[in-house]
């Protein structure tokens, strides 16, 4: 079985950004696992310090919300709680992260970009997730479980995807479950105004991916799409 | 039926950089077709003019010796002739290949890279590739056939890979052909010291492709691979 | 008084792309003048061809739509008609833009970005835009007027923004102008579906402008945008 | 009323590099503060060790200078004496940069290039101004103060800027305040060769402002400018 | 012997560019050769037209003042007369560039860089002197002489080195030649504001030099220097 | 006299990747350091590990094989066991390495590249080997010794050239020396597949030396090679 392994930096990253790839995962019948290394406490709830909550209230109350949200894509999801704003890197995180890959043993990794001027939360996590892929290749490595394969990595789209030196070099049809996506979103009742935006932006790849889709004339008027760039190289058997 | 177009500048270029995926492509039963833009007359056959051979006598043999390879590998070859050092680029030799594109109605295309410090011929070729597959798309772009659907592109490797800007993002797996791709290196008896280049390099193509192959433990020792570059995002219906 | 002039490829361009600066021109009393080097007529005509009309009737249609957009902005129009796909680089077709510059004494300078791996008449247009604007410096240019001063140069938004290498660097406000800049799209009847996506992408523009508008906190909610990217350094007397 | 902030990592950068627009400011009648997260005592005072000063020693002299500078300049200084060479990333010490953020409610933020492969406190200074910044927007940030809005951030010049990838974006015209520019640059004893090297530059930015300067003919013979870049892309009204 | 082929577009770019490279040429005993493919008499004569001269006259001029600075370098001149402003790329340009690689054969190239925003004649000269050094390489090539071997290319320093992307990877000490640059500069009247401008960088290049220059802490104050880009890679039997 | 610094990540790394240049050196009679600042005991060892071997044992072990190679080659070595997989980064280890350089004072420095998506330990000791040569030029950082000049830095190829944004910029000509680079890879047996791999990278590198050795065409056709990339502009008094 296929197994998906989503790292994130907050809690409510793996949706506006891989919602689609992972309910496509799900499902296919894969295992997907969502890795949330802060609940996005300090960066990401405005809303919630303006109504006056107290921190580990926000805490709670965002764990709620994106564990509803991988309930509704069939994923898996589990909260370090490493603290953000800034979230810091060291080794003892980086530790833990690399005992969840070998206890999932990924065929995929998503992860944010390694650049982001407007949250440097965001290259952190992903720095660590690099990392932690590569410690859990090696056999020397004293954690529990086999050393991983090479799964391949998978950079998710940023907020301003040109500022992050984001180039799409995968267009992900998500147009079979693209209602799950957006049940997901609906998850996260203090974001509404992200709902239309990612949908917005789904519609938007949707079209680029009909205009790069090759002969494949079939596609629907609204196929909706994400997209992602690759880090390493994509070995196949068949050029297409 | 699915079909492949390898634009090549010299008449040599496809064997040493694509005979793998052509190989791959005709045993899967696909169409492919190699398009040579001229015989590399002046610029790739330093041997035969340094025997005092003359120009037409050059072009015959090149031309004998691609059409062999082309048989070996299962493709059809045509020859335009367009003249090298320099292949000029002109409205009339893209028009030609406009026509080869509505002809031929390519499912992948492969050309080129466009940056070669030390051949301007080949990204001369390349870029008439790609703007010709551009206009074969356009339905009042005056020329027989349908206009053209949105193949992907790939570019094959280059002789001096970093030089050319070329960081390989496709490596595909051509153990199953590779000894068709050898037979068809050796039909070019004027070069004889590329054949063990080109098997070399296609080791340590296989060597990075089984590095980069995720969980897929199983390849063998001995896996031979072809490198490529895509020009347009991927489109795909599962992350792998 | 202050000149905006907007060299592009094919009729419609300047609609999608910079309506909204040439709008925010003409609302300031700037001349704006719009420079189309070809009617689009092969290329970007698809419906009409698929209609069955012919080649003179479909510069009309192109030129009369493009006439129309162009005075709801409040802008003046010239066509070249120098032929699109492809649209050749001439000497003659450079001295025709060259003899433009020197009448409109342009202030300000927009045209397609250099890259546009879907389209190479657009890098085409800009190359020649360019390359006129330098010749028209020169006082030994032969050709009508004064020798041009050095007008800054913006590369308006691309079709595929990120595939194009458009990291936008200027985010330009809109919303004054949005409601002419609809109606200009809606003179293009042919392409219906592109009034929504373009509007979806000022919002998308709006949020980003927003998001960098510095302590500027009274930006209205449906900010409207559209995005640049500068050839040359900005000259300014402050930093802002 | 706007205010500048200029974070540089020892106490002469902001001097050589962006007097010009602190001058500016002042002379506009904005406010203006200098954070020098350290004296610079270990990698930029040689002269000092050579003749046999001790460290606090050197620390006040640098002290004395910089702030001699900041009053030429019309500008306050503070120093957070963390420590050069190097200059350490921690937590504590970008929590105090958020606190100066959230004081001073920059409009504009200057602060070093993020490459600098002949000082590594340059491009550590410039990751904690830029992670400071992001953290002061935060309305969960504990820190006292109102969260921050987006101020630009502008990347002032290196001593070599082209293997910093410091490509000017920005021309500022320095011309007015360059009298006070020199002044401050001989507050600076221990580096007289750098007052006509400085000088020296800032004829050349002036000559290249001058260069792309526009239609605006009227700057005169001994323009002087200072080169900065962008981080974020400018929002603007008009094109420019 | 050594020889040493400087291919510039206009009359006086060696002079300003190279001259320091072309003096230790000379100095050693080597070969020097340079190949103005235009006088310059358009777009770089801009005093000459408003004085009232005519084409002829301003070729004339032009001609003289580079011979005259290419006697004080000692170093032969050729002038193409191929028309500036602009300069196009002919096959028969391209071939009589050709025929000076087979002539001179020479050991070292310098020419232009390959981006230039406010000169499209720089990078003109720059791609014919490439494609002709490649075409010289064919024996195929029809053309009297030996095929060329593979000189390295070096690009001189533009005006506007950070636009034009130039990041120099040689800095070559012209200190002992320093006073023949000034000489040659000074036979070219018409733009006495260049001769300090171009003494400036000198003394800017040098200082780079001297920080780069490893344990040589023997080099004088006063080193003068000149920036150069390799375009392909250095062969070397030694780093250093 | 002459001498050459090699910072690896590991204790094998020196050896695939540099030996070449260093057996240069000491057959020059240079004074060459190789400073491993870990054993490659976790990550690096797989085979070790399978067999069972604990930690200090293969330490041991791969000190011993390390040894044996850098004895091969005439060269010192230095292990700083530091801790691998990960390499952490510290004020500590960085401040070992000053030290080594202010003892060494070498001529010139060979490291890693900056980027490795396949193991963050080679960037890791690279931006450690570049930090500490900065600090120990400074007369102010507290280290025995005497400040140090600046030499330059080469980073050596890795594994994987392409991914790792490896474009070499210096070729270097080690046939005289190729033996004692076989030699020395034959003193790591576990990894003996990398003794061919290794030799078909120089007889690769060679080709591609002779291609862009000029007209020195007395290159022999055995010709080997290592590729480096230069991080500071190469000094010198003759292009070439």
């Amino acid at each position: 079985m296929s197994s998906l392994l989503v790292v994130s930096a907050h809690a409510g990253d793996f949706v506006w950004r891989a919602a689609g790839a992972i309910a496509l995962a799900t499902a296919r019948g894969d295992r997907a696992k969502v890795l949330c290394l802060t609940y996005g406490e300090r960066g990401e709830s405005a809303k919630a310090w303006r109504e006056g909550k107290q921190l580990e209230e926000i805490k709670q109350l965002r764990r709620a919300e994106a564990s509803n949200a991988a309930e509704v894509l069939g994923a898996e999801i589990e909260f370090l709680d490493a603290g953000d704003y800034p979230l810091l890197e060291t080794p003892e995180l980086i530790d833990r992260i690399v005992r969840v890959y070998r206890e999932v043993e990924p065929s995929v990794v998503l992860t944010h970009p390694l650049a982001d001027p407007y949250n440097q939360d965001h290259p952190a996590a992903a720095r660590m997730a690099l990392q932690a892929r590569v410690l859990a290749q090696a056999v020397g490595y004293d954690a529990p479980g086999e050393p991983l394969g090479a799964p391949p990595v998978f950079f998710f789209e940023p907020h301003q995807p040109e500022q992050c030196d984001f180039k799409p070099d995968v267009l992900l049809d998500i147009t079979p479950v693209f209602d799950a996506k957006r049940k997901a979103m609906e998850c996260l009742p203090a974001q509404q105004h992200m709902w239309d935006y990612y949908t917005d932006l789904a519609k938007r790849r949707g079209v680029q991916l009909k205009r790069n889709a090759g002969p494949n004339l079939g596609l629907p008027h609204n196929t909706m799409g994400e997209a992602y760039m690759r880090l390493y190289p994509q070995v196949t058997e068949v050029l297409a």
